[in-house]
């Protein structure tokens, strides 16, 4: 299994604090040292560390603890091989191109028999998707079948475009749910959608902030000295990071997106729910 | 304007020595300060590093510098920006996903009134390409429209893939080169396939192997200290990099591609020549 961290904020904001704790569970407070990788939206631009160190020890998870990057978007992932072995191709967040922005993903979970494409309908003993594999996990596999359905059936000229995208991400959660756990991390940039299948919290700061106190270093930070009133952060995450702090528990068959710092729109996904109400802001 | 860094090896190999003087000139002994990149080959993952700092004074050149990430293909490239504001989405190289396979890719030029795809066929305001620029130079444009072309024509199931890759390369940078300075490296991981249209040498270092020393930084190397009797590397730069070596300056209109550190084939690419000679070994 692995362990996701997410941030989604409506001011360009570092994510070093968080980062320091998590790494941690990395291969020192817990055993996620299969590789660790994060990724930073800056512009339309992404900036990706990946590595199949631990992140406890990694030079490059020290350099980017301690260089403050600053992004609205933020997806990183510490692993523990299930599916796949160690290697860089499959360190997660992944990262694709559609409609001329780029996509990240990050996967806690594993999926059983999900073969989401027809291998019949190769042709030439080519897949006909847009959107391949490079490595041999489930979780990029099933990242490029999100996106070959995504690419499919939207169009992000439509004028519901958000709220489209929202439903069809949540009927993909629906049925890749039914092969296994699929809690992930998927951002374009602008939104966050989190999808909750077993285990997710998160957590959103804003005014008046505190300290925070973090739950696998020695370590506390008063936000209200680095941010400004208007400031406000979603951090997502697999467990809790601080301790003093209270984070709130994602339901099991929920997606969330996240939107400027704020919860915009969330819906169950378990199987069998028809007609969901969503909740939108 | 830019500067290109590849190199292609047998063995894995890493650039810290290349890098070290590479680097300099972005900002330090040369004018290439408007940010900087990296992509190494690890397996069929990639590792890269983007940074809209100079690379004389980016923390993560400095630690990718010191931090030995051996590879058999590495792309690097330091930017002055001629087209495209100094954004993160605008830094090379650019790395997209085709056959299964990461595609790496770094310009060094600029192309005038290059517009490859027709605007008049997009479907409901999307363009029908299969590979889009997410930022606005030409390079990332050229980038994916030698994708998009590769893709349409070429199988890579073909028993003479790698001769019909290196033919509809080189007419692609026939057409290029039409339109400005195309100098470039583009690398699958196996090939690196590497274009001079006004500027680029490469050497190949062998047993037996001697002293180097950087042009731009006081420092030697010993490479019969770190090396095999059976390693070979290429690498390939815009101006050498090191002042007691005698690297090859490729003649302008030529396209070589490399595969385990020897040059594989050469061919010319200047307009109206037809019929060429293939060079293969």
């Amino acid at each position: 299994m692995c362990q996701l961290l997410g941030l989604n904020a409506n001011v360009p904001t570092d994510i070093c604090f968080s980062l320091t704790g998590f790494r941690a569970r990395g291969g020192q407070t817990d055993i996620h040292k299969d590789g660790w990788g994060i990724a930073f939206f800056e512009g339309r631009g992404v900036r990706q560390f990946l590595d199949h160190e631990s992140s406890a020890t990694s030079q490059i998870a020290e350099l980017v603890q301690n260089y403050p990057i600053k992004s609205t978007n933020i997806v990183a992932h510490i692993r523990r091989a299930t599916s796949g072995t160690n290697k860089l191709e499959n360190t997660h967040p992944f990262m694709r191109e559609m409609w001329s922005q780029y996509w990240i993903f990050a996967h806690n979970g594993h999926l059983e028999n999900f073969v989401p494409f027809d291998k019949s309908i190769t042709k030439n003993g080519e897949r006909p998707t847009r959107y391949n594999p490079v490595g041999n996990t489930d979780s990029e596999l099933s990242f490029c079948w999100i996106l070959e359905d995504l690419h499919r059936d939207l169009s992000p000229q439509s004028e519901n475009f958000e709220t489209e995208l929202f439903a069809k991400l949540r009927e993909l959660c629906i049925a890749a749910t039914a092969h296994g756990e699929f809690n992930f991390l998927l951002s374009q940039g602008t939104w966050m959608f989190a999808h909750c299948s077993t285990q997710l919290c998160y957590i959103i700061r804003k005014a008046p902030f505190s300290i925070a106190k973090l739950v696998d270093r020695d370590l506390s930070l008063d936000f209200s000295g680095v941010t400004g009133n208007d400031d406000k952060v979603a951090v997502i995450a697999t467990a809790p990071l601080t301790n003093n702090e209270t984070w709130i528990n994602v339901p099991p068959g929920t997606m969330l997106m996240f939107k400027d710092g704020e919860l915009a729109q969330e819906a169950k996904t378990l199987p069998g729910k028809k007609n969901p109400k969503f909740k939108t802001s």
